[in-house]
């Protein structure tokens, strides 16, 4: 195989959910693309694969990447290590027999790939080996605190983007030391998110939202949220605009 | 003049430079606009209206919104915060009056438009007036990292957007206290941010990007790029993913 013959890696942002929220380049890369590749839970197509459909070609191959485990809480387990591990290995040898045959592929990667996206475990074993493009999509952040009108950082803030595992004390102190602030992963962190912006004096003002830019999104004040769980897209948006000439 | 008279307030996100990665949502807006609005500097257009470009019917009112001042290092002084909320303030009374008339306008911003843009400034003055949506953009550094194919945080990382005029202090402890981060304002902050990061221990490894995603574009390690001060359009990339499974 040679670079003339071997196909090109495209990794696809679609934006956070509103089909309209994707990119003219991301719907250039589905036309040229002989695969397209997403990851998803059994039984389910997965949200970037929903986004991009009215540019799915219908001769196009598609190449489901499904996950092997759906119990978040062992993370840190090196059983649940390993079983992912292998996954992404087993799926970039999936998509590598696609290159080696010279057909260009497309993986799909909800929001912006290289912003804590699944392809990027894809990128970094595929990347030096094959030609590869990474088109830049609208990240969920953006999706929400546009869909809310919520200005977040201007002029000299600092924006952090936290996970929403991190543990409450680190939550809090790193809360504590920024203008603004995005808490990603919310799921069944909620009430601790809530209690570390309640500790850092900032959960007034929070605003919760949930699958952001989709039909069926809404956003309200953390506040006013109970304490249910999250689903999985949602996020927390912490406003740090303090000057405003 | 009732809301069903009034026209509607679009803050546009335009993406950080290559054409095609406007938003199809984006390239609506401006079908439906009466009046495109963007910011620039006396003698040029802006770049969020040259990115738009294609989009832009012939019809349409153009407004541009003309910087009063130039010299950013004044930044603190009484006057030059005078004079540019002075310039915002009357640019949304432009805004306001086309909006009155029943006019749909369409503010262009570079990147994305809540995220240190300068359609913030008039967000705030005109959103509880009008019926007012906002399109939410690629962003300059995700932009910037899929150019470079540069993952930057994964799983329960970090990621701090720090802007290259905090003090050098501040810079070099939040860079220590951090796994990914992003630069922005690069500009003759470029020594001082060269400091923090070999302090900090995390010059090696971080991206130097300038005009990322536009034609003339280009990213080099920043230990290669030289002491000249950098253009307006340059970001520093910090790559924190440390846990790759
Ligand atoms: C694995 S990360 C993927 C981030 C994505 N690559 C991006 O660019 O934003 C998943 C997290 O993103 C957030 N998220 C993604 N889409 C969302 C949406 N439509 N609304 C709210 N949160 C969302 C949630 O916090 C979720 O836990
Ligand atoms: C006022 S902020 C605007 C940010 C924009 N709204 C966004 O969503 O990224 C301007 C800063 O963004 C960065 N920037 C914007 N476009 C860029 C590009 N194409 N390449 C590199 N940096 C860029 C530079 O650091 C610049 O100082």
């Amino acid at each position: 195989m040679t670079s003339s013959t071997t196909g090109k890696l495209l990794g696809v942002g679609t934006g956070p959910g509103d089909p309209e929220l994707v990119t003219l380049k991301a719907v250039k890369a589905l036309q040229e693309a002989d695969v397209v590749a997403f990851f998803c839970k059994k039984g389910s197509k997965g949200n970037a694969r929903a986004i991009v459909d009215a540019h799915i070609r219908p001769e196009i191959i598609e190449m489901p990447l499904v996950y092997p485990v759906t119990v978040e809480t062992q993370k840190d387990e090196p059983d649940y290590l390993r079983s992912i591990a292998e996954f992404f290995d087993r799926s970039a040898a999936k998509i590598s027999h696609h290159l080696d045959e010279g057909r260009t592929v497309a993986v799909l990667s909800e929001g912006d790939p290289l912003f804590y996206g699944s392809y990027m475990h894809l990128h970094v074993r595929l990347a030096s080996r094959y030609a590869t493009q990474v088109v830049a999509g609208v990240t969920a952040m953006s999706g929400c605190w546009s869909m809310a009108g919520l200005p977040l950082v201007q002029g000299d803030d600092v924006l952090s983007i936290l996970p929403g595992t991190l543990p409450e004390e680190a939550l809090t102190s790193r809360l504590l030391d920024t203008h603004g602030a995005v808490i990603m992963k919310v799921g069944r962190n909620l009430p601790k998110i809530r209690r570390a912006l309640q500790a850092a004096g900032k959960l007034q003002g929070a605003l919760y939202v949930e699958r952001g830019t989709m039909a069926s999104g809404s956003a309200q004040p953390l506040e006013t949220r109970d304490e249910s769980p999250a689903p999985y897209f949602s996020i927390v948006l912490v406003p740090g605009w303090n000057t405003r000439p």
